[in-house]
């Protein structure tokens, strides 16, 4: 690793944080980097008759409470996406709570109460928790873990290895919602913007989509790091290339704005509640179909296609411009946006 | 609740933390206090053809490093104790951590090494799991959440409501060495004492006893708060009262010295690798004899039993002292010792 300390970039979804779990985490756990992905190392545990799944994160948002959501529905959202995505049934959640001294018992009743109704809202029960708290400057406020237990009722895990050439790439929404709503409201952009964060539980929708297109290769939700993160992991787990045309990509015009405003790169700017979904060809209109029809999927599009890889050297993913010219989409290498989930 | 601040008494497990359970969390997801116990809140989930178990923890122990161990060893240790005392076969491990910038490398290795090991030891997996960083000041150096998946592969959980008047009462070995390890280490004692965290993973023991004595009411680890948030709650949970005798629980001299030094009752102070256990009288023989040859077991002893309760407005809890009197031993209301996993 280039740097013996911490820094805020080995928590930022991008190259570093890949690495930081890579050469630390995943070595000393015994488990295989080359089949993990994403910010995060997610194991099916193969348990008779079915497969368990568990996925775990750890909520540091600043601030507590954001246009459109709270730490606690990202908290729930964002277990239950990343648990759904593997194609399971989510059942059972656990919290932990780190808690700062002086934090208003109102705040946490109130991220408790959003955690509940997110929860119901997902049908998934939260079975078991535990809190911590730490003296005035121990944390910031309140940071939240969630743990996510499914099963996988029929077949095996979805794997972010089996992207073929000829898949369509789906996006189930808008995207740079949650990151530019987190944003404009810890830079104070609250007059110049009206975006609200995405944060959804997006269980509901990637069972609707696997009933009606069952050879579904993969979804992934693009959180930290964004969609540049997503397709360049998924581009190199399944040695292949990615390319998306950037007119398809559904931003709102305000998002886009503040992206300007803000310096940010919307392809990589984190989003709670978008699934990225790689689809066989002949079944992919009716995922889009399927995704459509489901809440929070209204604006999904099919915005690219997986190629074959040219030559390892090459970048895996590019993005076709709306002038006709071809740029390269590059996974972050450290911190865009601190603290966003 | 009589404030509405977060107060560090909170997070002590003592009767603060159980109101802010049974208050707070409890009521928002929808799960029945009277079942349940502890400083947290743990589940039993029916998932044909086993039962699983998940339980969560968050440790924050400060220093990371003290004698006998460190936050790594006590957060795989923590969560595999949580879940053995059901009785289940602990499995799975999950890990979140929230890292704070600046935090050497090395430091960050070697807790992972030490979670490693102690999983070895333990014979669980850690299977996945999830980093975050914050700014300097945003944490205190490093949070590590465990979440642990067991199952329960005959019968049902063991159950704390399960006590019944004449059962014996089993301690696994002596009490207080965790917390005044901690103690002393932070208060910078290290001249006068040597103790060690006695920081360690029971599941071999529990297994052990469960074998040779099938009819254990319950086991219980009495971790925040000691031997006396465990046994109150174990009584109130039971409707009985508990007798412990003070000359049969084993107290090293060290840990007592220290204990008097600091103001701090052993009863009430934190273990991290040991287990209290409410046997038939018939089977607490073949308990006893079942932890003395376990690992982690060579002290155990036999230290009181369960009486009926004389009225609902009598202590639950007494401890007959070495000079034949007796005295109650209450819950701790709030905040000993700080920060203490």
């Amino acid at each position: 690793m280039a740097t013996e300390r911490i820094m805020m970039a080995h928590g930022s979804g991008g190259s570093m944080t890949k690495a930081l779990i890579d050469e630390v985490f995943l070595p000393a756990f015994g488990q295989d980097a080359s089949t993990q992905g994403d910010d995060s190392f997610t194991a099916v545990l193969e348990s008779a008759p079915a497969h368990l799944v568990l996925s775990t994160d750890t909520f540091v948002v600043t601030p507590r409470f954001f246009p459109g959501g709270d730490i606690g529905r990202l908290a729930v959202c964002g277990t239950v996406n990343d648990v759904a995505t593997s194609g399971a049934c989510v059942l059972y959640l656990s919290c932990g709570f780190v808690i700062e001294e002086g934090l208003p018992l109102d705040d946490l009743r109130a991220v408790v109460c959003s955690m509940a109704a997110a929860a119901r809202e997902a049908g998934v029960a939260i079975v078991t928790g535990d809190t911590k708290v730490v003296e005035r400057g121990g944390c910031d406020g309140l940071y939240i873990n969630t743990t996510g237990v499914g099963v996988i009722e029929r077949g095996t895990a979805l794997s972010g290895r089996d992207c073929r050439p000829g898949d369509k790439v789906l996006l189930s929404g808008t995207l740079g919602d949650h990151g530019v709503a987190v944003m404009a409201c810890r830079e104070g952009l609250g007059l110049v913007t009206t975006v609200e964060s995405d944060v959804a539980p997006l269980n509901g929708l990637v069972s609707a989509v696997l009933r009606e297109a069952p050879h579904v290769r993969c979804f992934r939700d693009p959180t930290r790091g964004g969609l540049a993160s997503t397709l360049n992991e998924l581009a190199v787990q399944s040695a292949v290339a990615i390319e998306v045309e950037e007119a398809l990509i559904p931003v709102k015009d305000q998002v886009r704005g503040c992206c300007d405003l803000l310096g940010l790169d919307v392809l990589q700017v984190a989003n709670e509640g978008k699934m990225v979904c790689i689809v066989p060809e002949d079944e992919a209109g009716a995922a889009l179909a399927a995704m459509r029809t489901s809440r929070y999927g209204e604006n999904a599009a099919i915005i690219g296609e997986v190629l074959e890889r040219p030559a390892a050297a090459m970048p895996p993913v590019t993005v076709r411009t709306e002038l006709g010219t071809r740029r390269i989409m590059d996974m972050p290498v450290g911190e865009q946006l601190p603290r966003i989930c």
